[in-house]
């Protein structure tokens, strides 16, 4: 196996066991055995625990990014591009189930350093966000709402679903995408 | 000092420990200096940090029961009474700042047996809310959507703010709690 595969085969590993066991009750010994790698191997590829935790907030938030970059602005209407993000934000919770907690339980767990890098590439997926909340506004396809606060509200609807969201439950998660944008879209009033 | 009011003081000055510094890393030494007790007389009042824990659950979500349950039904609109929800559940942000973290992250390093208080109590906050729903489906206030995702969309906007919301900064907690209401009753769309 390539070292890059080996090491995002790591990530991912401890992505699950930081969200089943806890990222404080986990250690590299632990890592390493569900990993099948020896310890002094698993200390090749990272120097410790957080480094570690530091890629899997990379991952998550590149993966986000991408995502939203992959998206040709000018081909699709502001409201067809939010649906899309809800379906992004609620396919993590199959995808990157481990990354999910991580990410918006250990953030204050990083490195200065770390933090700063992951705040900045946050930010600018919550700018790619509010971009399209802005267009669809300027495109009188969405009321004139601060726009900053509709982006946090839709992320509180999607990123909340970790909580309560579990695979293979009676929804999936692209149908609660679905009903959650049309909830917002409409409104709860008849 | 009554026993009770120094009990109360002890698990709030722990949330607020447990918000800033971590859960894990807060240890009852540190604890007891910051209420200004010997770690002996601490351990009077609690048996361990375990303990402290399970209390700050307890008080976060019976204050929030409390709350749902002082309001009379029968002369409110389910539309008031969702709004009050709304705002019930952003002025946390500012009246149980340590709480909120604590009950939202670390449920699961409860025993199993005050795990299953908590659920049993969190499960009736939500019946309360999704009873509100239901109350304005079957008065035509509201459109006839599954009450069960619409409530868990409320908890995401409203719980959600703990990840960004700082007390003192540009926007209150009612104000946004009035933006958000109103957000998901109108709808984004034009």
């Amino acid at each position: 196996m390539k070292s890059d595969a080996r090491r995002q085969e790591v990530v991912s590993k401890a992505a699950e066991l930081f969200d089943q066991a806890g990222y404080y009750t986990t250690n590299m010994s632990e890592l390493a055995r569900a990993v099948g790698l020896e310890k002094p191997t698993l200390y090749h590829y990272f120097s410790g625990k957080d480094e570690i935790l530091f890629w899997i907030h990379e991952e998550f938030i590149n993966h986000l990014i991408e995502k939203g970059e992959s998206r040709d602005s000018s081909t699709l209407t502001a409201t067809a591009e939010l649906e899309a993000t809800f379906k992004d934000l609620l396919e993590l919770m199959d995808s990157h189930r481990g990354h999910v907690r991580v990410f918006f339980e250990h953030g204050r767990e990083l490195t200065e350093e770390h933090q700063s890098t992951i705040r900045t590439k946050r930010d600018k997926y919550q700018a790619i966000v509010q971009g399209i909340v802005e267009r669809g506004i300027k495109e009188k396809e969405f009321r004139d709402l601060d726009p900053r606060l509709v982006t946090l509200a839709i992320f509180g609807m999607c990123n909340w679903s970790y909580q309560w969201y579990r695979s293979g439950g009676a929804l999936q998660s692209d149908e609660i995408a679905s009903f959650f944008f049309s909830l917002l879209l409409d409104g709860l009033r008849v």
